[in-house]
């Protein structure tokens, strides 16, 4: 089986930064090909929230992730899979990746967790009735829409994971919280290899042009990641996830990206999950990583936020804001895309402040294009040889 | 004064039914053509809710309505004159037709009296801190957003509209209830010619390039509807349109309007405000109406209801309706809108499911390009001949 794969997937670097582990990429997909390091808007219910897939690809999307927990509970995947698949249920017909459904169900459980990884607040997490049992076999959790009991077991996310038809889809994992110290973080880990095995063994029993991604765990701890690291890429991968927790704060998420990836062969595509903040974009690709997702930049849009090139608001701009009411400029001056090269801040803070729809679609689009936008001059500078002067003129001398 | 309005607008009949009075025309205004009958989409906030002057543009749009009353209240007239008007504001470069703000002033208080006009529930209206003194000089109003005290008068009305910068622009006129009776709605029609001929007399005062159009009042009455027809039309009105209460159901609004466009000169461009079902714009041409608006696309859109081609269902598909979820066709078959090219009924229904904005975006889309498409047919139609034939495809035999 592994050849069907192999065929349908290759990764090939393309420039290798002289100063860090960066490095450009092409990945080779059934949809087409992603030119790495590359961010993926999240699309966790078949839609890039308010955004349309032609808008979306005119403005650089090149691959978008689906939600497996998701898409699972609403509308179904036998359903999708009946309507011929993620790609054309939602009209994407470049490169999709699904997770697992392994963090949304734990997530939901410990509820911190997602966001103490992330640095965010809680959501709806703990006011749901949520339930999980972790066993050996899998996961039995409460649905989020009605509170019906389900069962994730390792097959069962890959099976949904085929149904759904993405090119790239991911192992099913247990996501430990980070205060669960070094014991459990270990046997959660050794779990998770379990599981890993046990989805390769899975995906490898039907011809599939899929790409199975294993995801190293380890929480924050050097002898763990780097076992991990070690037995996750002795399986036949096709790329590989940094997941799990990744400390409580942005400076260890770094430290357990440094820990990890000098234990990962080069020639495998690097998925930092979770993670699409301007700062850690470029930090991850200093440090080796080839792709991200983040819900970042539409979720902050719901919350009011354009994101600008500003550090000293860590990129953030409230678009309530009074000053804007009366500024005649674009979101963000120079920003190519169309939100910016049409409409002013005024009138972006008018529609926030009347509450209309356009408004958080205006500024999803333009926090989507803008991490877009950046990746790309971070590819285009590895590809120029000039990594740490844009990291330098981005981040400042750190 | 009437000489710069003139060179502005121009109107002009290119077709006329041999069988009714229904008509295509050429408007001439300062952003370009409009080809008549036109419906135009409800812009209420600088917006037409949730999308974007690209794409409507794009589906055919050819004028776009925005409502005095809110764009003065929030974000201001003023504001929106600083940005350099109404089209710079909302990045809307094709004409533009304002209210007076009598409307909404007069059916925030009434409450009932839109929805009983337009054949709706009630809307927001009635949970408001309302109150309203309708003197000679002007009207009271509370605004629907802080309670605050505001004073309309014709000539305010006209400032701000002025301020606004619309091609075409309305008096302000008193908007009685349909219960209120012939004698009120007598006294109210005179007040409401006072007040026209104060808003022209306020309008051509200052040169400008946008064209007033009168409102003829007379509620369900067939002499006040001739009166107030023949007294709108002495004065140097570019356009006219049929306002007030226009009755308790449909057929008693097609009657209004059979009773008052004989008394029109056929050299004006009508608008018959508010009203945009799919049947009242058939009936509507049929009985010389050249200009239409109404918010039923964008409002049914967020009702879950899209505009389909099936008169046994008033037009309506739910489209949380479960029989939409396998659904694999379009929302309507042969519509060339961007919704219906790209996505099917269970997307679309999924989407709502999930409460995902883009349903509503992708339904609204729909359902104005349903309207435009129609018109469309009805112009060519009318300058091809045919226009009965397409009046008994769509209604039949009424």
């Amino acid at each position: 089986m592994k050849e069907t794969l192999t065929a349908a997937m290759s990764f090939t670097i393309v420039a290798q930064d002289a100063t860090s582990p960066a490095r450009a990429g092409l990945l080779q997909t059934p949809h087409g090909p992603l030119a790495t390091p590359v961010f993926m808007p999240v699309g966790t219910r078949a839609t890039v929230k308010s955004l349309s897939p032609q808008e979306l690809k005119a403005h650089g999307t090149q691959i978008v992730l689906g939600n497996t927990y998701h898409l699972y509970l609403q509308p179904g995947h036998e359903l999708i899979q009946r309507h011929g698949g993620l790609h054309r249920f939602m009209a994407w017909d470049k490169p999709i990746l699904t997770d697992s459904g392994g963090f949304q169900v734990f997530s939901l459980v410990h509820g911190g967790i997602a966001n103490e990884i992330k640095g965010r607040r809680p959501l709806q997490a703990q006011r749901l009735p949520s339930m999980v049992k972790v066993k050996e076999e899998g996961v039995v959790f409460r649905s989020y829409l009605d509170g019906s009991f389900h069962t994730f077991t390792p097959e069962r996310s890959i099976l949904i994971q085929h149904a759904l038809g993405a090119d790239l889809i991911l192992c099913f994992d247990e996501l430990p919280s980070f205060h669960d110290g070094y014991e459990y973080t270990a046997q959660s880990m050794e779990r998770t290899h379990r599981w890993a095995k046990r989805c390769l063994d899975y995906h490898q029993q039907a011809p599939s042009s899929q790409a199975l991604f294993g995801i190293v765990h380890g929480g924050v701890f050097p002898n763990l990641r780097k076992e991990s690291a070690e037995y996750i890429t002795s399986l036949p991968f096709e790329g590989v996830c940094i997941g799990g927790s990744l400390g409580g704060e942005k400076a260890q998420m770094y430290e357990v990206v440094d820990m990890t990836v000098p234990h990962l062969p080069s020639h495998l595509p690097r998925h930092l999950l979770g993670v699409g903040d301007v700062d850690d974009l470029l930090e991850g690709v200093k440090r080796g990583i080839d792709l991200f997702d983040c819900v970042s930049p539409t979720r902050l849009a719901r919350h009011k936020t354009a994101l600008i090139r500003d550090p000293a608001r860590r990129w953030h701009l409230n678009v309530t804001n009074a000053a804007l009411r009366e500024d005649d400029g674009p979101l963000q001056e120079g920003c190519p895309c169309q939100t910016c090269q049409t409409f002013s801040r005024a009138y972006i803070h008018h529609l926030y402040r009347s509450k209309e729809i356009l408004g958080i679609r205006l500024v999803s689009l333009h926090n989507v294009a803008f991490l877009l936008n950046l990746m790309e001059k971070v590819r285009n500078s590895l590809l120029e040889n000039r990594f740490p002067a844009l990291y330098q003129e981005w981040l400042g001398s750190r």
